[in-house]
């Protein structure tokens, strides 16, 4: 339905058989073509759960960071450095799409990749994000210091927190993998580096969370300043 | 190893052939009973990614409301209404050992339980955050409020934000299933509503991300308070 919404090219739509529901009403009067299929067939298929519907559709394709930066308004990009599992990066592209994020940046390689289950997971927020492709993430943080945007890194080892970021500027928030943070080089390449101040006994969130957390904090300093 | 910080009983440690480990050390000086595994067992006896170890242990055992309400301290409980994915709850745990949640609170009947996944996912949270079991959420909410505790339902049907939370008050915070939200009769029973604001297409965000934001910004304000 995201997909339709957003006027994303459907070459076919599969249904399970004997279905009513309204996306299979909006296929026909756009034309698509519809095919039904048998559970096993369905399961066969698509392997990740698929809720009785299906779909080819049009490549999601990514942008580069020139494309990105030519785009206007206020700048806020998130770098995932070394990101791997889908659901997490699904649930950033929502939270992504809720706060109006400028985009995701990825590197090509050594990442995860927009899958089924991503696409899933974002429950149509795929749709509306900015995904941008580099292939180096040292030369992007170059680039996007050229064009004025910050670079914060999160990382534990430091004594600022998320209060010290300075939202009236455009930035760039990087985050690294669960297990090992930041990588040595990008995190010495950010302009600076904060944390998310944290009192527990296990001191570390799931990555999504930790994405989120920071996002909505600087989204809504940032909304109380222009107000 | 996080069971093993928190004194959880362990009565056996399951390890796969041919692997050095410090929790095998430790398992040694503690006299829990070693079984070393081939591959294919390992894989029959942990259905999830086991990454080589796997435990019998003590059951994680929920408390009482009555019990949680007698321990000191300012509270914020997060309440889980009809709550179904794992890894969500695993999360979710890990914000709460966090920023130190007085508990989680979640419906006997209805509700996930805690299974190997969340124990997995919650990266050892699950040792440190009481988890509190009631019959019905509505009975636990009246007792709450006898107890000077208000209870914070996070709705998108609201005009209020997280700005309007008063921190300082002991504080119950209700969340809802991602596609239903909050059921009737809880959001009603609730003293108030809240929402994030939201700016995008999807305008829902991951239930695990909502319940960080929540709690990250409750705790951030009150210790700004109190400092």
């Amino acid at each position: 339905m995201a997909a339709m919404d957003a006027g994303r090219k459907i070459y076919e739509l599969y249904c399970l058989e004997n279905q009513k529901h309204e996306i299979i009403d909006r296929a026909k009067t756009m034309n698509i073509k519809i095919k039904t299929l048998n559970k096993q067939k369905m399961n066969q298929m698509f392997t990740n759960t698929h809720q009785g519907f299906g779909a080819l559709v049009e490549d999601y394709t990514m942008i580069s960071l020139e494309q990105a930066l030519k785009k206007p308004g206020k700048k806020l990009y998130v770098m995932l450095d070394s990101l791997e599992d889908p659901h997490n990066l699904g649930a950033i592209l929502r939270s992504a799409d809720a706060f109006n994020v400028s985009g995701i940046i990825i590197p090509k390689n050594r990442s995860v990749k927009i899958t089924p289950t991503v696409i899933k997971v974002s429950t149509g927020a795929i749709e509306y994000v900015d995904m941008i492709n580099v292939t180096n993430l040292n030369q992007a943080i170059d680039q996007l210091k050229k064009h004025n945007i910050w670079v914060v890194g999160l990382d534990l080892d430091t004594e600022q927190t998320l209060d010290d970021i300075h939202v009236e500027t455009d930035l760039c928030v990087v985050l690294g993998s669960e297990g090992k943070g930041i990588s040595r080089l990008v995190r010495e390449n950010c302009d600076y580096t904060v944390k998310i101040p944290m009192f527990g006994h296990v001191n570390s969130l799931n990555v999504s969370v930790t994405a989120g957390i920071v996002i909505q904090d600087i989204v809504s300093r940032r909304g109380s300043v222009h107000v």
